[in-house]
């Protein structure tokens, strides 16, 4: 994994971005701090309640000027995991924060079997067929409460599958997979983000709920951090 | 992984089926040898040349009768990894097996960049969406030669990820990673497969062309068992 800022090379990555706000800064991070160039953006319909998500990662993509944004279908997989989590449409209904017990937090409602492995091995095979080296996944510390698939381990244990490969291998960069939320803010804002035109409700209305896990995690953050969220709340 | 024959027990399991020779020994192993059940099959439309062998598949899972069988709609792979590969439509010629050149052996040009960690993790999804433990893939012995995701090694290290799942995990068992493609052969007639539906051949040509990789090696491995095989060769 890269922690060099300083490191800056013309390097082409591929990254992940969802059109949330940590990958929002993760796609700035990658261009503009590490300098890697030509930048592919991929993003993933996977069924999602909403495609919010997508719209606010088209607008980054846009923003920022990435060499290439493909948004992949994969909507097979909501039906593929339909009932084994409430993030798909079809699924069962999101619940608020407050509703989750203590036994629920450690693999919440939310969680989307098996997502992330999924997601990167595209990513890593998008990655490989066109002889680049890096991915970059956005996975930050705060996620680790709920989600095995955003861990540190996670993401070394992918990397010893993926350096079997007998050519030139793909390697997944975590960079922000020790950091919390607040500090994504603080960076985002140093790297001119917009965190108007980044999405984190898993509801998906008009308006961001601000009670489901992910709106309250992200108000949390923006507060930690000072900083005021510019996005509009029901609540 | 399971080395029980005699260990039969009710119990789901998730079988990968390609419609090649290996993986449809694999089905019946798993039902009649393993006493696995129900069993839920998966085949992936992933852009191949051909569509031959998924034919083949489904006429494996009607003869042994499975709980479910899905053809996973992956079209996107072929256009992720075009130019990557000569395994899927648009990709170059598949060549003859003579036609390699030694450093061509360990990844040859018909190897598609990370195809099978997609799959699996694509089956371990499905699988851990319906408290489904047990998923199975037929990767044998023979096939380490020029892919590195079929060897042991690559199974070992992608239950090490898949093991950090905080609920009920999925383990992916390769019974047949230590067995040549002619053990197959003999045990495919033990447990009556009818490898006159099984479909090898890259090309997918009316008749199996009898030249490519996989041609060759399936020839040599009828061969090594003592048997003939049933499918007709174009030359």
């Amino acid at each position: 994994m890269r922690d060099a800022v300083q490191e800056s090379r013309i390097e082409p990555a591929v990254v992940l971005l969802s059109g949330g706000m940590d990958s929002a800064v993760l796609l700035s991070y990658v261009i503009r701090s590490l300098g890697h160039g030509p930048v592919h953006v991929l993003s993933f319909d996977y069924g999602q309640r909403h495609l919010r998500e997508l719209e606010c990662a088209r607008w980054q993509v846009e923003a920022i000027g990435a060499a290439e944004h493909r948004v992949i279908d994969l909507g097979f997989v909501a039906g593929l995991v339909k009932g084994g989590t409430s993030l798909v449409d079809g699924g069962d209904e999101v619940p608020d924060l407050t509703e989750l017990s203590e036994t629920e937090l450690d693999q919440p409602p939310t969680y989307v079997p098996n997502r992330n492995m999924m997601l990167l091995s595209v990513a890593a095979a998008y990655a490989e067929a066109r002889g680049i080296r890096e991915v970059y996944y956005g996975a930050q510390a705060h996620d680790e409460y709920g989600y095995w698939d955003c861990t540190a381990d996670f993401i070394e244990r992918l990397n010893r599958v993926l350096e079997l490969n007998r050519r030139d291998g793909v390697v997944v960069n975590a960079p922000f997979v020790a950091k919390k939320k607040s500090d994504l803010v603080a960076l985002g804002h140093e790297l001119g983000v917009d965190f108007s035109q980044t999405w984190s409700c898993y509801r998906g209305g008009e308006k961001a709920c601000g009670k489901c896990p992910t709106c309250v995690e992200r108000l949390k953050a923006f507060q930690e951090a000072g900083a005021t969220d510019p996005l509009a709340y029901a609540s």
